[in-house]
């Protein structure tokens, strides 16, 4: 992790040769110093996929003229492109429900400077976690859901999200399917955790499927929400040994472990700029 | 592993407070010193488990005696038990395709006797592997399969496996459906290696489903095998991580590494008398 | 876990036929109920090991009178033995210096009820994390530690154990060498994280030395404490891969979540009196 | 892994920008397309690492040519870099003494057509694999090796592998300290696999060291020889659990699976022409 400031690009785009030496060129015309590039095709289908991270310390151009100068390449190359700078902390909303292992394990990570974020609220649709945001001093808002309220109680949260300008939110446990307004407001930007190793045991209490299943792995696995269930484009998955002296409340408690560092691995590669998602699967250049 | 000669029961029966001692009474009352003893109860189903293995140096039963001694112990307490020794080898029958890995794993470890069994002869439905049986001089014989053949041919094999008293048959890579009456013949003494972390990816082309889905681990299951495609107890599984860079190619040469330690653990557990299978799940008593 | 309450015996002695039975006939002749039993001996050395959980439901001995009742066999058969109640919850005090991860992983799985135990206190040797204390409202108190006063230190924070009834303490990331006066305390009971997959880089900066070398793995070693540094009997281990890529802050920073979970482990497993120690070594029936 | 032929460029140098830009230059300008690359740099040593591998399906010099051109490019940045061509498959020497296990484990990947090398020959200190060798037709060359004779056995091993063209020696569990001469002719061109997950258990006997310590992993590790035993730069590591229930000799079977997988991997990467070497550490481009 460079102490400096840096700017990264994420690129995709239909393969050729050349592509690298020109961006890489960019970058050197305004003496970008690179650190870091991983470039690689798919052979099959003729793609190029590219994430290059480079200091500004001595770069020549201001941020703002980054991205209109680059544009005219990527034009030129039918280019998906992104760029993000290292010192443009993502405002993260959190979703809890009742459950605190993860809600205190991103707050523990936040707290100690170990996770480069803001974290402005936390959401919830109950009460239950109130305590826990306040130990950390993070202001909670409760949303109870209905089938009849929940229309317009995702509608407020949308409202609010703007207004902190929240840019990220994570499921951290949050046990109410998103609606469409939000998803749609957020694409690849609500990252989920699923407490099975996907797409092993889609849907609810995937713990008593894989105890009844008799599996001898538990797993967990973080992913990108789309309107598709549990189907989105992966970022993390982990799995560990269980044996049959485990009941599912022995499941339940280990899978927090997996469930904890599989969500905050996932989210460090999301804030630190390392996730490309495309045609709902993620190149993760980690 | 002990050098000397054992005998091992496992068993499971409804649970009631007195049933270890009384066993462990059993084996006290003819010498039998324990090496090594495993129990636990399910609550939920007031189940009871136990593997126990003991020295038979200085026991004052004979082989054939123990099962007949025992069994009224069995039946007082409603008991499933499995009576088995050490020095017995199991007699394998190794069943292959076109795909080399599985089977030279096994032929290498049983040459360096690493893996304490009998292997009396290979099976195949193609002549591909068969200059690879030659090297390790084991008998190959070919069965070529077709819908209109197989009912006939499954009827020869199973000749042929009782002409060689084989007791497990190991499924290495064999790429064809085994018919009931070989399974029903061999109940829990069939060991399947899929190559998938079961029950994600269920059927064909494991590894091109993994990868069209875009996960971060792929895995290997062995299981025993029932009428029900992949859906047998599981004995084992492991998992390896897998990126964005890795074709389907890549991940069907990576695997190899997976099924062949995964079967061979599992079939490991198997020799050594360590798996009761109850329910559709197996408890492995490792 | 058994939801009601249970007794736990950890026993090693010379091995002979018969233990188990006399063991399980102390407890059938009270009414226990096994839950769970597992024993094994060493052949090389003669030595018997075994732990036994049963039931109290219909146990028919109050909890005083069953050490005073095994006492006898346990002395006839030169018995080390240990009698634990899983209702008596363990008393914890947490050492720490500065670094919060491990401590607010302890306290947030504390106060969710995921580990059953009490936590009358943190100790530390800096100021650093008397906030972090103070949000899950455990006392928290400062021991400054220099050459000059660590005798008189340690006294002070004996008298103070003893006063709360501390029977384990847990060194979460606390940077300073206990003197001998508390490990003769607690033999056994001080459980120690490292960080680093011991034997390798004992001592002062492991990630600094695991980076030097070049090594691809990091770990983290969780020990009982003994008066030599680092070589006390190993509980828990556990490492993940690293890369080149990867520099000494990075390490520093992913070793993080080997410390926390291989030391919740390793508690874990103490705290439900599945840890026996032998000859500098465990014995962990996990 | 591509099907066309391809070029791979190793490169360490002094970092300063534009180095990516240049060397994807002298590609683009001979109409190389670039099918994988890999850069980082190391900011404490102002280092420069970089690996590209491109296409030359349709590339304009000969292969003659590109070394002779890229030369200037190398000498004006201060460049170490080494090119290599994926159709020119790495000739092996496997170098064994009595254990079958990795032997048997790497023929049978070169014999399925896995592992893209050549192995014109086995060198062993005993006889004792000679049939192993017969049964996958690989001349056998056998030097009992002697404190009086080992100089002069290594001139006579070293003049065999020149005569074979040998370009990467492979200790496939030699059991023999290998002399200078011999590594001085193949600089970080000899694998070795070491059973124990290094730097702990140096030298003779890990398994046995590992079991007196009483850890709860086994290692094992692949690294390059040096004159300076067991410190060469580590390649690939990794571990699995074991536990009190383990015996040594248990230790010496299970950790034979991962001395397998590990050197296999290890070479993988090295005849792939992943593996950098610099200051006793490999950069490995995976």
């Amino acid at each position: 992790m460079p102490a400096s400031d840096t700017a990264t690009l994420l690129i995709h785009c239909p393969d050729q040769p050349g592509l690298v030496h020109e961006v890489t060129g960019f970058i050197f015309a305004h003496q970008g110093n690179i650190l870091d590039l991983e470039q690689h095709i798919d052979p099959h289908e003729n793609l190029f996929f590219m994430r290059v991270e480079w200091s500004l310390e001595k770069f020549t151009l201001n941020r703002d003229a980054i991205a209109s100068l680059f544009a005219p390449l990527g034009e030129r190359h039918q280019m998906w492109w992104k760029l993000q700078f290292s010192s443009e902390r993502k405002r993260l909303a959190l979703f809890v429900s009742k459950e605190s292992h993860c809600l205190y394990d991103l707050l523990s990570r936040h707290e100690s400077g170990e996770l480069p974020v803001h974290i402005p609220l936390i959401i919830s649709n109950h009460e239950t976690l109130k305590s826990a945001a306040a130990r950390f001093d993070i202001p909670f808002h409760h949303f109870p859901i209905s089938p009849s309220n929940k229309v317009e109680q995702e509608k407020a949260q949308l409202d609010l999200l703007k207004h902190h300008h929240i840019d990220t939110i994570v499921l951290a446990r949050y046990m109410q399917i998103i609606g469409e307004s939000l998803i749609n407001a957020y694409p690849n930007h609500i990252l989920n955790i699923h407490h099975s190793f996907l797409p092993a045991f889609i849907g609810a209490k995937p713990y008593h499927q894989a105890y009844e299943r008799g599996v001898k792995l538990i797993g967990a696995t973080s992913h990108y929400v789309t309107t598709d269930l549990d189907q989105g484009p992966i970022i993390h998955q982990d799995v560990m040994k269980v044996s049959h002296e485990e009941s599912v409340e022995d499941l339940v408690r280990l899978g927090k472990d997996l469930e904890k560092t599989v969500l905050a691995k996932a989210l460090w590669w999301h804030v630190t700029n390392k996730v490309l998602v495309y045609h709902n699967k993620t190149v993760v250049f980690s």
